[in-house]
């Protein structure tokens, strides 16, 4: 059975037991969640997950961190030093996005050695085989699609991004936008080339029941990717880009009747003031299901400084109802990340997800921030450093520029604020502490 | 007379005509905000000032950096280095906030480097020098301050910040609050020590009709301090806060009937959904006046990070009201900054000012990012780099991970998005680029 499955026959799950445990929040309203499909909790049957995680509702904001070799960078060695800086740093969850060298076995060593849920973009690895084989990823099939789900199915690969809206009815939509960055998912771009030059629907649409099938066998996580998000803040909340949501609505249904775990990935770039009018239309047109966002970055001209665009839009994103933060690296737009790339996106998309936690009054969220507060005003530098998100950093930092400087920080050094009032008031105005 | 004044008296000052073309807005729609008060345009009569800006109602969101010797730091040498970095990385504004070393002559140095408006909070020298002096800053003297004041209004300062709002009645307030970090702004902590020490009223709100004089006289742009800003989450939009805001409010009137530029000081730390009220109260308690954050950051665990929580809060405020974002280093609540920490700040507060731009549909904005995206979809990297808020490290990003990597970049390589439905639709999804 699937975790959703297990849930409506009220039946509660190791792995709802060992989530319900790490959000401090009663596991017969987490099981409730994930009855209702608010919460997923990604496990494929046959993973031995270490830690599973919950996203959706009332949990705390997840982040997710992509790794993968490129054809220009194809070592699995350099990706696992990747995944293991993205677990350092706190990543909930890792999408292995492979493009080059050898896929299977590359996934089969990341699975062994990613503790936290596993996904991938099955589409990725047919079309890169496919293209090397016949020299053309048209020349795939939908059996070869299948095929692939299943195999990584059975490596236990536990939530697959599938690209299952991109129809002909949406690809009529967006020729009808006049969109200025056009399609930007590449597994949306690869059904595009693969509908129009077959002249065929999406296997992942018309064969949506086969698909259901395969994710129900291995209670694979459906992440409704969105072929059609944004690539521009020009693009944004445009009819392609809702179109293409509605149908997800309908798939999400689907799922669930199913007994299918489903989420629906979202944007891509918006400007700052339409995130939460897309985090409302999103959950009400795909029945509140979890939403994971790739970022959105609100604004086009800061490649080098995207993991920063990503976490202004991922925590707007995240106050206003999304469950789930997909990072982005400072080398988003230039090129593939490196190690400190990955950690630096992976902290950076963990402030995003902490800083909605916080607005949302999550009680463990509330409370760091408080005794992180309560440590500064008593320049307790030891403490400061412990519960600071990269503890590396920041005492790097300090240490370099406050290396003597007593109890006081060289910004202020004894004129403090904190310090030349402390001295008069005391603890007076401290008393609620 | 002040900008003020010639703007009430439908007077066209050079400045205006200046700012209005950078802009790009009609001159006279500017004077009219001068004139209501809603723009200031920061310039000592007795400055050379190379490029002024105005801040305020419709114009583009400014950014300002901070610099200045501390203690630990006192050479002028280093501040020049971060004022030129400030400057080249397109800081609106500098504030020197030196506490450490020959003031005066620091302040001189600065100001003869500084085309821009510079900003000083002039407590700060007279608690350093009477605390040279004499031994401890309560020995200040109301005249020594208004005398500070006059010093560096005729070595030609733009704007000052006066922490007038600290009264008897906002710490009675503050006292009553139970706050967790109580107080964190350096002038404003001064002041209370002084009011409590010396039991007598803050002589920047007894004797406020004076600091108008001085205003007046050289056309000094008054940045009303929030000396109980809050210094954490858990303190923001409480009473002391706003008692404060309210006293600054009637200030920011009595300014405007006295010819005297203003602008008001804002948070500090906040959460994310607070902010956006924040940015309404405070220009209905303060006559529209523009609003000059500090942040807000978004959470309180992020030391070494805390230039990023600023961009996520200042993107939120800029948008939802705020004129002016004063940036915030990876350094803040570690140390004072050094060159690279004031580059990455100012580059970094920039993305959250033209993030807001973009939203507010500000036409120049708007434009380079779509141009950015159109060079993205050409896959012209030229174009992309000179487009970059920061092409420097673009540039370097891009030649050290996609070197030799064609058109496109080697976090797909020939499997970029755009590049496979480019060859499949040609210009037909662009038709409206």
């Amino acid at each position: 059975m699937t975790q959703l499955e297990s849930a409506i026959k009220g039946i509660t799950t190791p792995e709802m037991v060992s989530v319900a445990k790490a959000e401090e929040i009663d596991v017969d309203l987490l099981r409730e969640r994930v009855a209702k499909g608010t919460v997923v909790i990604p496990k494929n049957v046959l993973r031995d997950l270490k830690s599973p995680r919950g996203v959706g509702e009332g949990l705390s904001v997840k982040v997710n961190a992509n790794i993968g070799t490129s054809g220009d960078f194809p070592n699995v060695e350099d990706e696992l030093v990747k995944l293991r800086a993205a677990l350092d740093a706190g990543a909930d969850a890792v999408m292995d996005l492979s493009t080059g060298g050898d896929l299977p076995s590359i996934r089969r060593t990341i699975l062994d050695n990613c503790p936290v849920p596993l996904g991938t973009v099955p589409i990725y690895d047919a079309a890169v085989t496919i293209a090397r084989e016949r020299g053309a990823i048209t020349r795939i099939t939908a059996d070869d699609l299948f095929n692939t789900i299943e195999y990584q199915a059975k490596q236990g690969v536990d939530f697959m991004t599938l690209h299952c809206g991109i129809t002909r009815e949406s690809i009529e939509r967006l020729r009808n936008c006049g969109r200025v960055t056009g399609v930007v998912s590449r597994g949306g771009a690869f059904l595009v080339k693969w509908i129009l030059t077959n002249d065929a629907e999406n296997p992942l649409y018309e064969r949506y029941d086969e698909v259901l099938e395969l994710a129900r066998k291995y209670d694979i996580t459906l992440s409704l990717g969105d072929g059609f998000r944004p690539g521009c803040g020009a693009d944004a909340t445009d009819r392609a880009q809702i179109q293409e949501l509605i149908i997800l609505g309908e798939l999400v249904k689907r799922a669930r009747e199913a007994g299918v775990q489903a989420m629906v990935e979202g944007p891509g770039h918006m400007p700052i003031n339409q995130i939460a009018t897309n985090m409302q239309i999103q959950k009400r047109l795909c029945e509140n299901a979890p939403f994971y966002v790739l970022g959105p970055l609100v604004t086009d001209v800061a490649p080098g400084y995207d993991h920063i665009t990503c976490a202004i839009g991922g925590t707007v994103a995240a106050v206003s109802g999304a469950d789930f933060i997909c990072y982005v690296t400072p080398t988003e737009h230039l090129g593939l990340p490196d190690v400190e790339d990955v950690r630096e996106g992976v902290i950076t998309a963990r402030i995003a997800a902490h800083a909605a936690d916080v607005a949302l009054g999550k009680p463990a969220a509330v409370k760091w921030d408080r005794e992180m507060s309560k440590a500064r005003r008593a320049r307790d530098w030891k403490k400061q450093i412990d519960l600071a998100i990269d503890p590396v950093k920041a005492k790097k930092i300090k240490e370099l520029r406050s290396k003597e400087t007593g109890d006081v920080c060289s910004m202020c050094g004894e004129f403090c604020s904190m310090k030349v009032v402390d001295e008069y008031f005391g603890g007076a105005i401290n008393a609620e502490c």
